[in-house]
């Protein structure tokens, strides 16, 4: 237990998404979760506070003689429980009506309706996860796609947790060495190999150079890889878009009777998430009144990880080359850019062919309009998007606390570096190792994490988790 | 078992309520439902097959090697359970990928997405519940309201069913007479007394009078009490309106952090559900342009349990009272009227008072648009609107499947009656209670219940149930 909390409080909240469904859970955590609960809880000759741990047990929830629901609830004993907490689960009727008089009854019995994320945030308390495990759990609850619910398991497994602690667990030994050599100061020894210092700093260095560096790969995971769509007004931009987000392959589209998560101007594809950037102007203004033209995309190419170039395949050459001179010289020699001929429909025999202007590159000729070429066009912006995306064995950095974290420790790591160059005193030295390990504590929870610092953490969690 | 069903298809289904939340609920019925499951489930050494039904264990969700989520499971062994066959639960993390992911994996090892209320027809056809209860389930779940809840809970536990079984039991007794005559025939001699059949076919039609009469009260309960607001164009209706429905009086207002059921133009107080008539009406003509004014109004009248006539309090005499004669006439004995003088605020000293008008009745001073004596009138509406429906012993049909039963074992009985008074063969008459006693089992489904009838039944309940 990190800090050694005293909870007198019993929590409880409504854990399954809102509204009405077939079943619902409430859940309650604390040491009195049993003795609140069996206060309506009715099994014939049994008690709640009677039965096996983790059994579930047909029971019917009462007050005062009126039956609420039939229930099943389960009680689980601390420490073997989420939240290391004694806790109680009761599924009920996913009514909207008994969901909240159950909660009201909780309530009224003495149980406080928990904050978001205050059961994971007892379970860090308790030690049941560290901090970066806690924080992996919202992650993966609201992670939308495959490679983002990836991202987060790994997380919550502990990966980035066991990496971190490794470096520190080496740091560590330094500073113990140094910290002796203190204890000997009249005797002027070294116990602390300065090189072998040197060259660890510069490891650690490069661990969390690369850390930091996967975040923006982890924020295209989180968020969905950034897409543009660029090029002249009225090429159909936006009749493009629509045929991309209207592609009928969303991940859960072959089961019937579930619902699709319908989210504005993202798809999702082989369980990759597509985000297209500033698609509000595209949809907002029609391309005809679009007036800013291609100085407004070379803004979006920035921000991109794929471009798409699309160009009205009936256009002269000239100023479709000028304009794709100046994406790629905004987007750099990494970013993909994808040529798009659009409105191959309206060709005609007499146009020019667009084909001879791009001898030496691959350009899609497609139909925005009459949805030709779009299913091509798809399978390309895959393959561009997600090129390096599943190196299995990267960790990928996804929470912007943790990156400023790793941002201090590499402060740290100069701080010491340069303090090695300049033979800091010892004292001085382990004073700085002992900063850069407790940054590295801070991602971790290790150190003792102030409230509003883990209020801050836990407040974008669900309620009930 | 009632049907003697076989069903050789595992079912599984997403039985929480749509969308991302802390924890979802995933379950499987049906022979395969451990196989199917224990094909992805890994929980160490110990195996699915081989844990105890209904212990909660953790375990992972796995799918070659990737894990997919950290799920809580149990099983459920036939009979002892929900459907009355094999189940599996599982508890997964509520985000939407993974939700989705999981049930997907069921499908492909071979499971079938449910169709809605499967789980409960199932349970129906393995003897768990007769036909009513598995109706009260569905009921149950859509329960928004304290009444509601209250009618379909009883249903559930089957007071419905029994009082009904307790006639059926004894027409029964009176048939086996009957058709033992029968046996007896050329003797002439008369087992059943007619007399005693008499009365009790009085006795069971007074009965089945009272519970279609029962239905209207049902209704109003289960879809929310009927109110009418009438008055005048430009009296202030549609501020009125605005003020009943924006009252922060919803069930769950006092529990921070649970969402409020917000459904167009009902309100729920003190456990009762409201529902306006005709809203629409009046929300979108705004009063000044509603042209039929009281004639249109009086439609509503009709179809009210409670009338709130509006009117301003500077009118004069006449228009109110000879308005408030028509829809006296139109309401009936019965039903009460709240008389209400708006715009109050307006009122100055040279007006004439309208208190004087209506001295020997009530009327509720208030201003809809400085929100006066709103909380008043709402308290009143709570009264007269719930005037007899608290009656405890009351079984209330809610049903319209039940209430065209009940109509049919009346029309039987009619047919009886008629029978006994002109002294029909004890063969017509027996063949005649048997039609009332098949009618009688169409409620509770002891009957053969053919499929399309089921599948009616069934397919408005939540997918998961």
């Amino acid at each position: 237990m990190r800090h050694l909390a005293e909870f007198d409080d019993t929590i409880c909240a409504i854990s399954t998404a809102a509204g009405e469904g077939a079943i619902a859970i409430i859940r309650l955590s604390g040491e009195k979760s049993v003795d609140l609960a069996a206060k309506y809880i009715r099994m014939g000759k049994k008690q709640l506070t009677g039965i096996d741990p983790n059994y579930q047990q047909f029971a019917r929830f009462e007050y005062q003689d009126e039956i609420i629901d039939e229930v099943m609830v389960t009680r689980f004993a601390a420490p073997k429980s989420y939240t290391g907490e004694d806790m109680v689960e009761i599924a009920c009727h996913g009514s909207i009506f008994i969901q909240h008089r159950i909660l009201q009854m909780l309530v009224s019995a003495g149980a406080r309706v928990a904050r978001p994320g205050e059961f994971t945030q007892r379970a860090f308390m308790n030690g049941k996860m560290d901090l970066s495990q806690a924080e992996a759990v919202a992650d993966l609850i609201s992670s939308r796609n495959r490679m983002a619910h990836k991202v987060a398991m790994r997380q919550m497994k502990g990966e980035f947790s066991s990496k971190l602690e490794h470096l520190r667990s080496r740091l560590m030994d330094f500073t113990s060495l140094i910290e002796l050599e203190l204890d000997f100061s009249e005797e002027d020894v070294e116990f602390a190999d300065r090189t072998q210092l040197f060259e660890l700093l510069k490891e650690v260095d490069e661990e969390v150079r690369s850390l930091s560096k996967s975040f923006e790969l982890g924020n295209a995971i989180k968020n969905g890889i950034p897409i543009a769509i660029v090029g002249e007004p009225n090429v159909g931009k936006s009749t493009l878009l629509n045929r991309l987000l209207n592609e009928d392959r969303a991940i859960v589209s072959e089961i019937a009777g579930t619902t699709r998560d319908v989210i504005e101007d993202t798809m999702v594809i082989d369980g990759y998430e597509f985000r297209f950037i500033d698609t509000a102007g595209i949809r907002e203004s029609s391309d005809e009144i679009e007036s800013k033209g291609i100085e407004l995309a070379l803004q979006k190419v920035s921000k991109a990880r794929v471009v798409i170039y699309l160009f009205d395949a009936r256009a002269d050459e000239k100023p479709i080359k000028k304009a794709l001179e100046r994406i790629r010289a905004k987007a750099g020699a990494g970013m993909p850019i994808i040529l798009v001929a659009n409105k191959t429909d309206l060709l005609e025999q007499t146009d020019k062919n667009y084909e001879e202007y791009f001898l030496d590159e691959q350009v899609l000729s497609i139909s925005a309009k009459e949805n030709r070429g779009v299913e091509t066009l798809i399978q390309l912006l895959v393959k561009e998007g997600t090129r390096g995306l599943e190196n299995e064995d990267q960790i990928l950095v996804t929470n912007i606390r943790h990156v400023e974290a790793l941002h201090h420790i590499h402060e740290g790591i100069e701080r010491i570096t340069e303090g090695l160059e300049n033979q800091l005193p010892g004292d001085l030295l382990s004073f700085e190792i002992r900063q850069v390990l407790d940054h590295i504590a801070d991602i971790t929870g290790q150190t003792i994490t102030p409230d509003d610092v883990l209020g801050h953490i836990f407040k974008n969690f669900c309620i009930g988790k």
